[in-house]
């Protein structure tokens, strides 16, 4: 299919054909599971060679950087760069959207772009590498070089499953761990940062609309409860003299709703183990995950605070002691005002309405904006919200629209550049 | 230690020689882990060595019979026979009172009785075999034999975890599997069957009471409830778009104390197993297991009806499914009115004063009943209510207390059994 067919007229942006390429990459590297496109594997280096070929028809310099990260840029007036990003890795049987939209859409604007002729900014499309992190448990790998937040003491001696390292992997693929920090070069001109990605939550398609402007990603507070109190024989102890851990963790797999309603947030309990785990007693010790978000640091620190405090009720009523362990923490990345402004002005023109939210997943955006560029996202609409899973579905006319939507906040973030400059 | 030293009243019944007696036995098959009784091991048959050379001094009748069980017999005025049993055999690293402290303090009683020449019935010692079922996963083994519930399809592929089967480990005690059925000829004179045991739960201590009479086994209902939702991101699915399978499972865990106090039996959640499992998702899959005991078999099977109805409602109220897996069931086994009176006579006699109380663990006393012989058993506290554990410990003086009841009952049976007759 050629571009000129689906584009007869050149200089205008043609979403039907980021569609039509987000099919043949779909085709190309995924199969009845779903996208196979997992980081730094034969497949993934496909969907790169399918990106480059259609970059060679462009005016850009096409470069991978110390992280493996690939760059396409195409020189404007100024140094000063408007980035668009995404990433084409996938998690295993992943869905055809996720990362790949973002890179597609972007290379259709950088077309749109190029064929006006030189821009008054630099604009680059990033292609990141290992946004997933689902070989190595590690997200954000390029991303994090990037933005100067790789820590290699944490990443030498990850191994995946067949037990090879990340260094081993990465060396496969030509890049060499210790230098992946020398990324951080990539950013120092970076004027701008946008990304478009599906939502991968419901909010969206409950509120009927295809895009949203993202206002930032969440902050998490990750932690275990541990409650601990004393296995019973399940038919000689009385009901009022059992120190049973489950029950205290039970009203907390409740009490995380009325948290979460308090404040706006999202709270989730994930996992619940009891020990010793058998029918025959009554639980001892129950370990629960607690998984809480917030946009806001301060209401995301009061969900936490308050969900301590009822641990430590129900403990003390149940009789049982509990414990709290720090899994991972990350605070909350606004993006920029000005750059949210212009993407729902953006989405206003695409599509006639839009809506603010936060990201409750992270992206390769919050590690850009927490390198101090200007960043913002957009999202769209996610069918049945779900996301990970070959199921993972958009409208194709939700998708057209977004790729219309990016491009004028292409437009105007260039033009806000400019402005700044 | 000499028994004319510690009973110097020969006819008489000597409590601190059973306490005596079961600190040797304490020294010969425990170590410092606690009681190693494990039934058909080596250190099994070094306790059955300790009690025939016992009963050795007796002028009774010692034989094996097909399953395993050991008897002593003293031949009575009739054929009738009392029966007292008991198990030597123990968990591995169990405690040192239970089993054993029903056949010493009966091997106790029978020293009385035969003290005073020939009784007006038979009167019969009985060591049960595997009791516990610690090795093969199968309790009751010589009571079931005996009451003609022992399914040989269900237990000749049994293997312990070194590998060995059931029947290999019963042949090196000399017991055949396939005979050990004939062991019901051994309850065709049973008159009546008393069985002192340690109560294993902390409701006598609660009260300050030594002793208690029996009401029976309660009936027991095991199931698993299994809620199914939908696997979510933790970050982007708001709370109200949850179909969280642990929420419903979680209300479960309160509803059951509501439903057991309703009714006065107990309910336990033993077990709590989440899918996926994982800090990042709302869980999809949750399954618990339900225990429910009662001595009222009404009343068990509406514990077990309202649990249902309430899984019902929180998976309807939490847009999850719930299903209901059937693990194992047993009726109440309610024990025999006149020996219940009697068994609460003789602790009065004893102590002073008596409580009556349901057994929730099974015993050799529930299978001996359900054959038909009128039976009931003597609870003795349980310091903190703890069993099957090196810690598991009653004060001398209420077993000393103990031994004196079931003496007392012991006599109280044997008139009940002649009027009868």
């Amino acid at each position: 299919m050629s571009g000129t067919t689906l584009n007869p007229r050149a200089g205008e942006i043609n979403p039907a054909r980021t569609v039509s390429e987000l099919k043949e990459l779909r085709a190309l590297t995924g199969n009845a599971q779903g996208a196979q496109r997992v980081a730094f594997t034969d497949t993934w280096l496909t969907a790169r060679d399918f990106l480059k070929d259609k970059l060679a028809e462009l005016p850009v310099r096409v470069r991978t950087d110390p992280a493996g990260n690939l760059w396409a840029t195409l020189e404007g007036e100024r140094d000063t760069a408007l980035i668009i990003g995404g990433h084409l890795d996938s998690v295993p049987n992943g869905g055809w959207l996720d990362g790949c939209l973002n890179v597609l859409a972007g290379l259709e604007v950088l077309r749109r772009i190029a064929a006006q002729g030189k821009p008054p900014v630099t604009v680059r499309l990033v292609d990141w590498a290992d946004e997933e992190g689902a070989r190595f448990g590690r997200s954000l790998f390029g991303s994090s070089a990037a933005s100067g937040h790789l820590k290699l003491e944490e990443l030498r001696h990850l191994r995946d499953k067949d037990g090879i390292t990340l260094p081993e992997a990465l060396a496969r693929v030509g890049v060499d761990l210790e230098r992946a920090p020398q990324a951080r070069e990539e950013l120092r001109t970076a004027g701008a940062y946008l990304e478009l990605h599906i939502e991968q939550g419901p909010v969206l398609e409950e509120l009927g609309l295809p895009l949203g402007a993202v206002l930032g990603t969440v902050g998490v507070e990750r932690h275990t409860l541990t409650f601990r109190g004393q296995a019973a024989h399940s038919g000689s102890t009385p009901m009022h003299r059992r120190r049973d851990a489950l029950l205290a963790a039970a009203r907390m797999a409740q009490e995380i709703y009325s948290i979460a309603a308090r404040h706006g947030g999202v709270c989730t309990i994930g996992s619940c183990v009891t020990r010793p785990g058998i029918v025959t007693s009554v639980v001892e010790e129950c370990s629960i995950t607690l998984d809480q978000r917030h946009l806001d640091a301060d209401r995301l620190a009061a969900m936490w605070h308050e969900a301590q405090e009822a641990a430590r009720r129900f403990a003390q009523e149940g009789n049982v002691e509990v414990e709290f362990g720090y899994l991972w923490s990350i605070e909350p990345i606004p993006f920029h005002p000005d750059l949210i402004d212009a993407c729902e002005a953006a989405i206003l023109e695409a599509s006639g309405t839009a809506h603010r939210l936060p990201s409750g997943p992270l992206h390769d955006a919050a590690e850009v904006a927490r390198a101090g560029v200007p960043t913002v996202m957009m999202f769209v609409q996610s069918l049945y919200g779900i996301s990970h899973n070959r199921i993972e579905d958009t409208l194709e006319v939700h998708l057209e629209a977004s790729v219309r939507a990016l491009d004028r906040l292409a437009d105007k973030t260039m033009r806000w550049l400019t402005r700044e400059g």
